[in-house]
């Protein structure tokens, strides 16, 4: 849905709704027993919640399309992801916790492995550790460049964060191309702008690279670099006006934290385990209205191919159920964010199991939270970007469209 | 799927995608017995994939809309239909093999009895058989129209095609008004330019109308004629290009052939069986990425409302399911362009079964191929148009969303 009509639809109330968010929550069938990791798992708590609650699937980006965190949670909180674009240089800051300013210019960062030809010859520079990645960042970090405070973050293993921040009153253009030439044999690319007005932090960035690559001469493995994905803070429309929900988000990860800060939630400081967001949300339930909580560990699994540790986080995410029910919110979502079946050790396309619980849904025959019960659910399979208007509504946010 | 996301997300693999279209696959029940006709049809081999394959229901166009063979098939192609149009008189040119050009202005044309005052009495001149329009369509060929080459074609009984092409640099223009008022009791109605880019085309037109009206004088009962979807040859984003695949056409009906070759599609000489058609899919299987094969059987017994030969049709497709199966793609689609159901004798609105084969699919309680069957899929009712990049994403040649 248009965030405008939800501009327009959405009223004040005292109800509550709660976003669980299952990081990576569908799956695929074990090649031997045919049962998903869900299937597979003991889950009695969101069984028995989503026999009393509204059933379905969620397409997270379109048909057939395998999204990034970014897109799969911008979807969740109602923001249609082929529209709401954030840059991957943008994304890295969020991931590793940089304070990321509007006027600030960000890019993904590679160290590699050049020949005494200048040429490419290991994009990932033997994947050094991230102990060695950071030495190298102190060094880059002298590098002096006019007009602009320079920001060198090691992330992890060969990968980096460069921020360039302007001082005082300039300006900066995101409009440059990718410097890795995604292959190897051939040298990185020059930096270039993609529209006349970024001539200027194109020159920049060259200069940069140009004394990176003499500071960094003979620095074995780690002799060159790449950037990409140069982005800067997309002015995304503030979700807390929007929806007109006071908003806060509890996630272990930098990267979700960043997430929900870009729409304008409050991110609110929590521990390192799941039961310790939940101890947040507990905490701050009284005073606010909306609130999105994270839990990674059913997609890390997933993505390092492990069948049955996904299955073990599932099972961990269901004995926190309980708790999460025992705030009594209005309207209840488990959803996820995109598929991660352990079987493709990486995301996919599939659509996602969702349930609403509320007092309002019209409860349907599944008596069981997986890919193929959710099937029979009444909301069917629908857009991912849909889900919060129906929490809305359920939440009774909603004013009627038309006399 | 927009076409423009696509090519962004389109990468190479070796897999390989098989689209094999049942024209007119959906029906309804037949009164009498309430089974529809794939339910009524012994398909044992549709029914063992469908258990082994995701299974749904495409809309063809948009709830309710009923389409012709170009939307229902530029649809499985990934071609929004509402977007992407070929005129009438293009279609026609297909259908007869005509080789159009892209300064070319086609249009479909029907011979009709006028009355003594110029007014229609009968708009198909008594559906006055093949060979009398051929003769007739030889006589107005020799018109002469300046700066412009006239093609007059039969097509069958009435009905012919008409292509005006300009000589050396000329150009012509498709806005142009149908003659055809639809109705009888009045005379057809002068040529007209609906741009004024199209004034000296209309002149041309009207100088033709004016001319075989004189030799059409006392050809009773095909004494005039109308013309209407004056078009040009649609200028469709490149298949090949958008999907980063070598595609080809396999079709015995020249129109199909035609539609695939619209998009870029090469289209493979074939003899005139399904057999044959199969065949020729064997003999290129090695050298190529993409194949769409069609079988016409189940649509000509549908419009001729003949349920029994539908049921037929349907099991002789069934037979060469194994067949289909023996290449091993990566993605096996059966899918329909729209539906036929006898009992319309004709095209209709309903959603077509459809299902999708590949080791990646998640599987469903589907172990039936038809109409009611197919609702239980983890497919869903969908639309058309994502169905090839569904198959993408299957096929493992679409790149992730975002980051």
């Amino acid at each position: 849905m248009d965030l405008d009509l939800i501009r327009q639809l959405a009223v004040p109330n005292d109800t509550k709704i709660l976003l669980a968010v299952v990081d990576g929550l569908g799956g695929l069938p074990h090649p031997e027993t045919g049962r998903s990791e869900l299937q597979a798992a003991n889950t009695r708590h969101l069984d028995r919640l989503a026999a009393e609650s509204a059933c379905g699937l969620t397409i997270p980006v379109a048909h057939g399309v395998t999204p990034g965190s970014g897109p799969g949670h911008l979807a969740l909180f109602g923001y249609d992801p082929l529209r709401y674009t954030v840059g991957r240089g943008v994304l890295e800051g969020l991931g590793i916790d940089f304070d990321l300013q509007p006027q600030d210019v960000a890019a993904r960062g590679n160290f590699c492995t050049l020949d005494d030809q200048g040429r490419i010859t290991d994009r990932r520079a033997g994947r050094i550790d991230t102990e060695q990645s950071a030495a190298l960042c102190q060094v880059l970090r002298e590098i002096e460049l006019p007009g602009v405070r320079l920001f060198v973050e090691p992330v992890r293993e060969h990968r980096f964060l460069l921020v360039l921040r302007p001082q005082e009153a300039g300006e900066l253009s995101d409009q440059l191309a990718d410097t890795d030439p995604q292959r190897e044999g051939v040298p990185p690319l020059a930096p270039r702008a993609l529209a006349p007005e970024a001539e200027a932090t194109a020159e920049l960035v060259r200069r940069f690279v140009a004394s990176a690559r003499e500071r960094l001469d003979g620095c074995q493995p780690a002799n060159g670099l790449t950037l990409r994905g140069f982005a800067r803070h997309p002015q995304l429309p503030c979700f807390p006006e929007v929806f007109r929900l006071r908003a806060v988000a509890v996630a272990v990860y930098p990267m979700y934290r960043g997430l929900a800060k870009l729409v304008g939630m409050t991110v609110l400081p929590t521990g390192s385990t799941y039961d310790d967001e939940v101890e947040t949300l507990r905490q701050h339930w009284d005073e606010l209205d909306f609130f999105f909580i994270h839990y990674k560990a059913a997609d890390s699994a997933g993505e390092d191919g492990d069948f049955e540790a996904k299955v073990a986080a599932l099972e961990a995410f269901d004995q926190a159920v309980p708790k999460l029910r025992e705030l009594a919110p209005d309207v209840l979502m488990i959803a996820g964010d995109h598929s991660t079946p352990s079987v493709l050790a990486g995301h996919s396309w599939h659509p996602v199991p969702f349930l609403l619980h509320s007092k309002l849904v019209r409860r349907d025959e599944v008596d069981a939270f997986s890919e193929s019960a959710c099937l029979r659910g009444s909301l069917g399979i629908f857009p991912a970007t849909e889900a919060l208007p129906l929490a809305m509504a359920h939440a009774q946010r909603f004013s009627k469209y038309g006399a």
